[in-house]
């Protein structure tokens, strides 16, 4: 650390300013100020993350404001605090006039109120205007995640007016123009125009006459989850987004959803585990005590559930502490079974590739699989467990309790998620927690019971 | 069923024929083939895929095969064999015929290989070479997921003659032309030109110099998760794909990639558990089966390990069947905890964010966590413990064991991971079988071994 401060002390010239952190020098080496302008904003929101907290503020002291804005643009929302935290209010208004509306939105609505409203008055109508139009919708919502900036063309005009009108605008805007919305005077969405369509029509074609009137459309309030799955359904490259009123106001792209449909894939992996559903290994330890402890803690109550199944036996196993050495094989199949069918449910819900009706067909396959799964691990159990104690009855149980447990693992796997579903919570909420509880209780509960009931024939 | 038929034979005139399954007809009603005709390819194809074999072979042979080539390209490839599985070798010519290159490709690679050459010969050569051109490329590779359609402009023309090219040619082709590729004498990506500006440059300008020079390209052999790690890390919309002769042979767009995301986070979240990856719950039951089964056999000879542990100590369990009622908490949170690390690590290593020196940045974090959560769950633990049986030794045995298993499940959920990524194995294969053995398997350890050394206070 010593080192580093000598050393940009030391090579410091105007614009040429070497910036390194402890782990940057470690891994790439240090770059000069003007070598990180030439990055990716992605690749140079991965640097701003890396580096410790000096060389950061270093370097966001010398770059241009356009650059940290688009760097900025690229970083995850739960990143902002610690990228931007230290800047000051004046600073960040600079850096958020250069940011797209969507992504500024994103950045101040991860703020504090009052840091809020203090980087908003700092800037101009202009640009605060659309910012605080868009912070009114949810983030997870089609209205969190569009953008603003899409190019409509007016109802009733020709392609020789349309493609006078992008000409005159295109230099200053900068929206992708693949295709174009056109509106009526109310600023109602009527069709859409690819701009391949507009440049190979006739001049004097009317744009109402070339356009596409049948056009899929989102609402503001539509859940971010289900405009991936219609994305991914339907391959599209973008969407128009509407307002209550039927008032274009924003569209999303392909490209946005990537992000989303691999967030909610990992968040559902997450949530099913008792993790927040963002959590990263770059998440500060504090965050990530304070998200897990207290799961751990309800997946303790749970187990003293299960302890406490076992408890109610302890003179059987008195009698036979055979049962004892067999538990962790009763629960760990039971989880591990439990967990196959549980993921698939989940993931399959997640999609939206559940109808109605699918539920019932899934449980009784499931079931089955349960069944099939039992007979086979059952024979293999209980054939081990009589000849380890010479007693077939003790085989039998044993067999028996896992075919009863598979059953159970497989019962569990569909209901728990589908009863959380109709309880309006998320199915991947916690999910495996209960799912092991189910499965640990049911599963000593059969294997200690019949024990217990035949004991006369195990000792 | 029987009324079904009854209704189907009595409805068929001509064109308008009904069509309904059992399952279709429950859902949501029978339709006639023309408003088969006219949904969307991809609510077709989910549509094929829920009828009944009788009800779905009734189908197809009514609908034209540009609509049934359409709904082919929509489904996912485990689907391909359950619609097109009982189509004659002729009527799949012509239904590939009709479908963009990389899907024909796609389906074709999912077939037996004697199938395939029949469909292949029954295809004109125009449409075959570009097909078998396709399959050579593994199809989880930039190479196997690309679109072969992309527009070319030849490098040293003018603005004016591609424009002319473009529209010459855009009416029978079908590709999208947001990005123009200009390309030299031998076929090599020279620069991209957004349509947008080529149409708003002055007609004499030379097409090299308004194209972008910096392209980022992709390889025919790039793994199809680094692709989709790229879309997301960078937002591109589409990138080309060069052959290892630097020609251009493709490009991959966004919207493919989309699905990808999806499919490669669940595959992680399958793996994981021991599942294939690719299972839905509607996967056949006698495929899931196959692939379930193997792998709760080996689930079983893990959880026989930890039985063996137990069974090490079953005297000092028969002097204190106490003991047994403990082991399913041992287990349960040591698996809960190590779950939530591996589930992270996972993530974060499939999205690729995990660089050089990170590994060990997580792994002290965990740890930290581990001792942490130990610590706050062993006090709650050991207080229960002690006052349930009133010896205090008890509630130090007990509680010490969960701070070890705790740290034991940080080290695994981080170490496992790695370790398989170091053995070129996913991470995520099988990774929550191996931790919670180890976590079974240390946690009994430590907890009946302590208890073992400490029994002449315990009884």
């Amino acid at each position: 650390m010593d080192e580093w401060f000598v050393w940009r002390a030391g090579s410091c010239d105007n614009r040429r300013c070497l910036v390194a952190g402890k782990m940057e020098e470690k891994n790439k080496g240090p770059l000069f100020i003007d070598e990180y302008v030439k990055l990716h904003p992605a690749d140079l929101a991965d640097r701003l993350l890396r580096l410790d907290a000096a060389a950061r503020a270093e370097l966001l002291k010398n770059l241009p404001s356009g650059v940290t804005a688009a760097a900025v643009a690229e970083l995850d929302e739960e990143h902002y605090q610690l990228v931007t935290g230290a800047l000051s209010a004046e600073h960040l208004a600079d850096i958020v006039e250069e940011m797209p509306h969507d992504h500024a939105a994103d950045l101040l609505g991860e703020m504090g109120e009052e840091r809020r409203e203090k980087v908003l008055s700092a800037l101009d109508k202009e640009d605060s205007a659309p910012i605080e139009e868009l912070l009114k919708y949810p983030e997870d919502t089609a209205g969190g995640i569009m953008d603003d900036r899409f190019f409509t063309l007016p109802s009733g005009s020709s392609v020789a007016q349309c493609l006078e009108e992008i000409r005159s605008k295109a230099d200053e805007r900068k929206e992708d123009i693949s295709y174009l919305y056109v509106v009526d005077t109310g600023e109602r969405l009527v069709g859409v125009v690819p701009l391949r369509e507009l440049v190979f029509s006739k001049p004097s074609q009317m744009v109402d006459d070339i356009m596409l009137r049948d056009v899929k459309i989102l609402r503001v309030d539509d859940d971010q989850e289900e405009v991936a799955n219609q994305f991914e359904h339907y391959g599209y490259l973008g969407l128009p987004v509407l307002d209550a009123g039927g008032r274009m106001v924003g569209i999303v792209k392909a490209t946005d959803v990537i992000e989303i449909a691999h967030d909610e894939a990992t968040e559902d992996m997450q949530l099913m585990v008792g993790l927040s559903g963002e959590e990263r290994s770059s998440t500060p330890w504090r965050t990530s005590l304070r998200r897990r402890l207290p799961w751990l803690y309800v997946n303790l109550a749970t187990a003293f559930l299960a302890a406490f199944v076992v408890g109610m036996f302890e003179d059987t196993i008195k009698q036979m502490t055979a049962l004892a050495v067999f538990l962790p094989i009763v629960a760990g199949q039971g989880g591990n079974a439990g967990m196959q069918t549980l993921t698939v449910i989940i993931r399959d819900m997640a999609l939206g590739e559940l109808e109605p009706g699918d539920g019932r067909r899934a449980l009784f396959k499931e079931v089955l699989l349960g069944l099939i799964h039992g007979i086979a691990i059952g024979i293999v159990v209980g054939l081990i467990a009589w000849v380890w104690k010479g007693k077939p009855v003790f085989g039998l149980v044993a067999g028996l309790a896992m075919v009863l447990n598979q059953m159970a693992a497989a019962l569990s796997g569909v209901l728990i998620p589908f009863s959380l579903k109709m309880l309006k919570i998320d199915p991947a909420m916690a999910s495996s927690i209960i799912l092991t509880t189910v499965t640990d209780v049911a599963g000593f509960f059969f294997f200690l019971g019949m024990a217990a009931l035949a004991m006369q024939w195990l000792v």
